[in-house]
């Protein structure tokens, strides 16, 4: 059938594209006007994408001024949102106008390294630990198969962690302005073989799920994963009556009986309000990739008073983020990055320290609006 | 200054989106050419973002045909996904191929329930008792006023958790075809006040994180949140072989030892290969919001050896899914609902199942992949 | 050899156990002149262990008179606690002292329901979804058989749980007055007899690990297991300053920073100082099982600022104890439960009250001491 | 009133003790006949419990022997277990004469730390960052500190974690053979004074529950703490036919479908049938913490086909125990001790490998049970 010709397709040009489009609407009888459009040449998205059809348009607000005082971002921004739910970026919007106004967020980031897990099955436990020996007295000879394959990678170490048969070892790289996770899976594949040569043992899979990647894990908030980025900032306390509409006080009993008490009592991996909501929203628009909000969802946000006013924190122990490689050359994706000058070398950094002022900025916005009693009012105004 | 005016227009007319997009190019030096389009009246988005200056263009691939045999979606679908990671779709689509030669996917719904957790102050273990009791009590007249802010909502129960004076009360509320988390923040604010009045007890915050919207929390796991789905597949040991690659025995103790013993020593909330990738690819092509696919990852994936070859299963327990509200009328995702026949109405339990499916396609090829030592490959083919 | 065949014998009589113990000595080359006593006839713990060559003497305290306001446990007890652990009896009878001169420790029960999960094998999550109709349907059935087993038990409820093949059933029981383990799980074993038989469906194992007994789980926390108590007391400002050499204040900020947000960095289970230290004492003392200290351990304590002074809670989820059955009727075990009057038949959730007090009390203790700064002190002079 | 005198008596003495106890007994109307006795000058615990009234007898059984091939422990062991549950024993002894037949457990330490983390209050997440940095350029001295409190402890580094004014630093030592937990403290509040007066930053409380003792918590599972050690063994088919009354694939699928699947299920912190019980029962017997069965319940058992029959391992993160201090020189304790050669210095390591193996033996005995459907039957026979 025609059609199924059609669904067949495997090229990259947008005469390709518009035929599986074609195929596609034969096929499920949709009309795919809209989705059917691309402002660029679908070539451009050959590393991003198969099968491509078109490009779902995810309406892009921005928020900002907002004032970053970190070590790699350090001024005003205006942030790019991608986002169909509703009152989020005015949320925020007013979260970042209040960090602005209060001098700005400080930033800091205290690790970056990207991690892949390799799995390896061996006779026992003393096996593992033979295997753990090698690898511990042969670092620099794995280290050079690993960086082999990169111009970018550094391995800076590797981690073991054995029960019964299987053995893991969690290799963390330098991945440069790139969230890496492609190139730490094809360094670590080359250690793998070396290894599995030379020390004899058997490799199950190049991931074993302590790396850990996409999925809610202990190990990845203890440890950190890709930048491990705090953030804060001392909001007066006539901000907080003028600007957010409530008090210190009531910031401060709302955050810790919803995200302490809540959260230890839901057993929660972090304890925030909604930090994945602008992480989603960031990664979105900045050609990041959307599955790592999960890890990057497991922020710890702190509300207290001082002197000032109120003290407001997060600690975001997995942002993945990078600013070449991925969807960052997409085109709208470049232009969001460029928004921010965070687009190429030298800015990934830069780029996870303003993630941590916005999700500071959504907290705090949030955290003030569940205070006063006003978030379903803002969802019923703005959104729905 | 203008540009600052222009940060500051509040409108929604393309002119407004128009004169904004362009303060924003003024304050940044950012050319938004391709980020400031957009294909429909930015008004058809204005429950959706705010401060809109264009859309962030997703590349939209698709999967399929894939067989799934639901209680709610039955037939051969092609599903759409938008992502920026190379090699997925041509991954999924491998495993959708292997379901469908295998019969197809069997997915059932086995809960059905969006929940939204306020937290009371009370003055003590006591009150607590007492006001859990009034709950109780009157549970027919809270469900009639919750009720009366919907036309949809059903509140279904109430549970409550106490430690201390935090008293947490978790609503339950079948949400018909949408989402419906705003719509349970607002009924859910509605039976709020009426215990304050009425049990004479202190509302602090709407939302007390047990509800648990957008953390990974065990409670969501264990409980489920939206709509918790089940799929399995038994596959054909031939068709492993010859479509994937590896064999039954590789995939059952690749899925064994990364999975569970990988999942169970980093502490993951699920175990699964990466579930958030086609979730978050699904989520951003159909409107639904993408801060929700970290519920969705805690997604759990066996593989067993079975008569006919192996088998493959996927627990969700949390799929947050709607066919009306949200982001599922813009005109790019709309076009996406309706590839599946999934738009509107009575649509919502069938695009959950088809959403497992396609999850198991997924999680079952990319096994198969690391099993056969493929991963590396297969990234530096189609994906960097 | 003779040594061999002493260790062989079986028998109970306490010629038997001198037997086993000199058998032990020649064997080991050690003198078990302490451990080798018993002032009672051995044959009174032959329902309670196998090999039996003497006792361990384990160092019995008390605390008190405690104040206790529970529904069950109304009055002043004296609490017995068997330690090695030197200050912990000092240091709790410090926390009964002040609530006590605070007018007591209020205590509720909100739960009270005993737990055995089987697993079965299923053809898939369909037949899962039979397997869990046909028990719903024909509860009345299985709880006449459960019932069968036992004087005592009476099952509640069944709550199922499926993963591809796994299908656990978790069995929720009234125990009466004992903790009931065993019963349980004679019960559910007559139960999946007749749901094998009936539904056609294979038992993997009577206890699937979603009972949870004596591991740290999820679960547990979340839905309890035993009995769920909660307690608190309001202490007023001047005992803080005059008993416990501390203020409100500190307390408050001690249990914000330690419980709170160290429990959250760590990802702990539960939220508090030292929970294990007083429910083990408490158990080893009166004759329960020790290892379930474990679920016992998952307690969350919390502290705050109020009109009185400082404000203290724990909730326990998991108080697992009898006062009939297993080490209950032993000699000293059976003493030290009637220090307290809780021998015997209905006095089981008084003996759960008591418990609850006495964690409030150690709990309250040692956060006044750690934020007076006068932990080591303490173990520096009464301890070590 | 008179009881009340006695009550209060401080003293230490045999007849200090009797006046107590017959305090007890009048205010409570009890008889402590057997709880009364002290077969040792009661002076012998006055390091190890306060109010002393005599000592509670638990029934002591042994298992063995236990054929151990560890670094420390090499060779054939009878191991006491203090216990109130019956049939306990007699499964741990099955086990254990399997391993021996087997040809013994293989066991291995990998890491032996005991930690304290204390927890501190800054100004922000920069002056949380200088203090670290003051700490990593100082930590020679604080060593030396550190050390200078105690003959045997050695500071071997110092981890740091932050969230907002949160700072926690985790000092991990080797406290030689003891378990160490008050040498750490003492040793890092001296730390602590030194690092407030010199890096300027206000100590909290000295444990600020990252340390983690006696919770459950993700960061001790994953970073171990007291002694990590694995152990496994490999057992013929014909001894798991004979001796078993099972077969391997049996008891695969029960530790597959119940520890694996099931205690991911219940989100559980390790994956084992019960090794806190063996934990409990050995650490009463040898007068180690019982509250820390808590941290050593998170064992993972894994269970596996090879070539000779069935592979079962069992790793266990947080052995917490010591041949000296604590409860050791208690005169039945050190007997018990002595049982193994396992009293006084240079032992500790291998008093650990004997636990790992005595884990290992009851779990692979508890695994058989429930694979050939007896569990009930056993505690029927055995217990109640």
């Amino acid at each position: 059938m025609s059609s199924n010709d059609g669904l067949r397709n495997k090229g990259k040009t947008r005469a390709d594209m518009e035929d599986r489009r074609k195929a596609v609407e034969s096929f499920t009888g949709a009309k795919l006007e809209h989705a059917g459009q691309c402002s660029f040449d679908p070539i451009v998205a050959e590393k991003n994408v198969e099968n491509m059809i078109g490009t779902i348009q995810v309406p892009l607000g921005f928020i900002g001024p907002l004032k970053v005082r970190g070590d790699h971002a350090d001024g005003e921004f205006l942030v790019p949102l991608a986002t169909t739910e509703g009152a989020l970026v005015a949320s925020v919007n007013r979260g970042a106008s209040v960090i602005s106004a209060s001098g700005g967020a400080e930033v800091i980031i205290i690790k970056d390294e990207m991690t892949r897990a390799p799995v390896f099955r061996t006779r026992g436990v003393r096996d593992s630990r033979r295997v753990v020996e090698w690898v511990n007295e042969n670092f620099e000879e794995i280290k050079a198969v690993a960086e082999g394959t990169t111009r970018h990678g550094k391995l800076i170490k590797v981690r073991a962690f054995a029960s019964g048969r299987s053995l893991f070892l969690r290799f963390s790289y330098d991945t440069g302005d790139a969230m890496g996770m492609n190139m730490c899976t094809i360094a670590t594949e080359a250690a793998c073989r070396l290894i599995e040569e030379r020390a004899g043992v058997k490799l199950i899979s190049v991931s074993g799920n302590m790396c850990v990647d996409k999925k809610p894990a202990a190990l990845n908030f203890i440890d950190g994963r890709g930048k491990t980025v705090l953030a804060d900032v001392r909001i007066p306390a006539d901000l907080v009556k003028d600007k957010l509409h409530t008090t210190p006080e009531a910031m401060v009993e709302t955050c810790y009986r919803k995200n302490l008490i809540g959260g230890s009592m839901s057993l929660s991996y972090g304890s925030n309000a909604h930090a994945a909501n602008m992480l989603a929203s960031f990664y979105i628009a900045t050609g990041q990739d959307a599955a790592q909000v999960v890890e990057g969802s497991m922020a710890s946000t702190t509300c207290e008073i001082c002197e000032e006013g109120v003290y407001v924190s997060v600690r975001l122990p997995c942002i993945e983020v990078g600013t070449v490689g991925g969807g960052t050359k997409l085109p709208c994706q470049s232009e969001a990055l460029s928004m921010m000058d965070c687009l190429g070398a030298k800015k990934a950094k830069k780029l996870a320290e303003i993630a941590a002022a916005l999700v500071l900025a959504g907290e705090l916005s949030t955290l003030a609006a569940q205070s006063a009693g006003e978030l379903g009012k803002a969802h019923k105004a703005l959104g729905r």
